[in-house]
């Protein structure tokens, strides 16, 4: 059973292996509330998980120690898991599916864990993982519904009660829910006027269908880019510790957590993977009723691959005036090209690509001129528009 | 004069305006060494500078506090001062050339300073704030040459040493000085066995030549992504602070420092602008003898904006194998891009871009086919053109 004492045990058993995570206060964000993240993007290993894995290692038998723990993941319980393990002097074994990206393999070997990487896909190496734990005796934990790793998720909310007094809601992400659990748990046992809320990512709503229903519902599918959060079917402990102990679930949309994840850069300087911005989504979507409130948003993690940051960014700036594309019709003579890079020039635009092409034009003669640059906002983007459409250039 | 007692007044004088950041330690960017990181890219307003102009500006008289403050910038000194008049409860006025981006002008309004554009460039800017100054009696903040700021800055030393003992070296990025002075003067007041490096970027080495010199020299003209410490002359204290008290400085390329930026995104979750990642680029480049020794490196701040750290993660996955940009010469008939396409997928590459191009091929039905794609690495790039090649097709 959980109970606030294995939590405040998990507190003390941790104290040398996980970090104490800060909370930090967030201007211009989310201007309507006083908002503060809780930045476990910064713990070691990049993500909270840590917690949950290094206290169930840490309670287990000298028996079960000596033999070893299993896992199955590519993410951040898999780094998690091997980092426990290592600080514990024990052994570690992931099971990965072979298509797993090579940084995450060599993040995972680099905590110490021995990585057994498996044909086919995560419900394959889940298999074998299976498999191994009955072969050689190894015990399995598992990411998220497990009493132990709930406790180790739930000194987040210690932490952030000896850090900050009158607290009016905590935000954060639900993907399996072993976090969300230990939080919620944790906090309607001391001060159960704050409220907890979840969130969830709208192409994953597994927590949210099943919290509404009143019972475990799976998704057949998934598809969100907060990977970590995107779970086809919740835990049993978990589903209904959220059923007795949250406030509210709320969804929010990729493009949010893409909006949060750049938010974050510019106003926190900190990188958040999209499970760990989405909680911050819900504070700057108004997902909750958070106007004049003091808030504290959970950034669970930071463990984004740079080519996914890169396409968040190159995403944010377009949706934002800071970058864009325009294709504009020419009649196919000389000098075009001339008078408009002069006309973006005149406007203080900064142009990066340029792509030409025969197409579909109204004249025989015609054809297409595609320049990608650099803006400062939309009213640069009109400024410049209207420029090129002044000298009479068509804008597709 | 500059004196330890200024210091540590500085420390408690700030203590209700800048925050207090936290050492972190930095696994995976440097292995050779033991290497901290003092995170003023956390710091409210996103750098250190806040600490010296909040100093100067508390010890300013009455009659000073009630004329207010001016300066002259477009980053962030503009934000420090501005964040300090606010805090200080007098006014500022930030002058500033019309041509500053409008998130930095901004940034600065919002920290409460009245922002005075002015037409032209840096220098014209700068002659106005002293116009201004005269004529209405405001007090100068100067961003770096100046004993108050420099005694803010050194606070900077005392927070290191009250984390961390048994320090080997600090090492610091330099532009005007500022930041080194403080650091270095009360580093070597208490702990003189400690190293104190400092870290210019090779584009602009204007404290790097005149400490060589011996005599202050200018620079005609600075070029460097690091523009937080692109300073064409060194200031008159901070020169001769430095000539006394710091070992070695050393020069670190843009290609560096673009490395340094993407480890701190990738292996501590943090955003650092181009100077606040250039004494980390020392660290990692192995500008000084390092081995095995304690460091902390000042990471100055993440002020960099989101365009910029865009190019700089393009070019990281670039020059990283993560992504690529194959040319394939090859004849004009149907089913040429089919069999690429395949191609690629079976190797597992992810095509981004196709651009299609007539050129000077050596067939005269020949064209060029241009693919961006996202790769794992060089291993997985070879193997793609290796493929490619394997099936006839000719990459230029």
């Amino acid at each position: 059973m959980l109970s606030l004492d294995k939590v405040f045990n998990a507190q003390t058993v941790l104290r040398n292996i996980v970090r104490e995570t800060k909370l930090v206060r967030a201007y211009g964000i989310a201007p309507d509330c006083e908002l503060y993240l809780k930045p476990e993007n910064l713990q070691i290993t990049g993500s909270f998980k840590v917690r949950g894995s290094a206290y169930k290692i840490a309670m287990l038998s000298e028996e079960e120690k000596q033999k070893g723990v299993i896992a199955c993941s590519a993410g951040n319980h898999a780094q998690g898991v091997a980092l426990a393990a290592t600080k514990n002097g024990i052994k570690s074994l992931i099971c990965l599916p072979d298509t797993a990206p090579i940084s995450k393999v060599e993040a995972t070997k680099g905590f110490g864990a021995e990585v057994c990487l498996v044909e086919g896909c995560y419900d394959d190496a889940y298999q074998k993982a299976l498999e191994l734990k009955e072969s050689k005796g190894y015990t399995f934990v598992h990411p998220f519904d497990d009493e132990n790793v709930i406790a180790g998720q739930g000194t987040i909310a210690l932490e952030i009660f000896n850090d900050l007094d009158n607290i009016d809601a905590i935000v954060v992400p639900v993907g399996g829910g072993g976090l969300i659990s230990g939080i919620a748990y944790t906090v309607k046992q001391i001060c159960p006027q704050v409220k907890v809320y979840g969130v969830q990512a709208a192409g994953a709503p597994s927590m949210y269908n099943s919290v509404k229903c009143g019972e475990i519902e799976s998704l057949s599918s998934v598809s969100t880019i907060a990977d970590g959060i995107a779970v086809k079917k919740p835990g049993e402990n978990t589903f209904a510790l959220i059923s007795e102990y949250v406030d509210e679930i709320a969804l929010v949309s990729d493009d949010e957590v893409a909006s949060a994840i750049l938010a974050l850069i510019e106003k926190q300087k900190m990188i958040a993977e999209g499970a760990g911005a989405a909680a911050v989504a819900a504070v700057m979507f108004d997902k909750f009723d958070l106007k004049g409130k003091r808030v504290v948003a959970v950034v669970s993690g930071g463990n984004i691959d740079v080519t996914s940051l890169s396409r968040v960014i190159d995403r944010g700036l377009l949706k934002s005036g800071r970058s864009t594309s325009l294709l504009i019709e020419l009649i196919d003579k000389p000098g075009q090209l001339k008078d408009i890079s002069r006309i973006i020039a005149d406007c203080g635009g900064n142009v990066t690509g340029v792509h030409y092409e025969k197409g579909d034009t109204e004249s025989v003669n015609g054809c297409f001129l595609r320049i990608d640059m650099e803006t400062r906002d939309f009213d640069h983007v009109n400024l410049i528009t209207k420029s090129l459409r002044a000298e009479g250039f068509k804008i597709v």
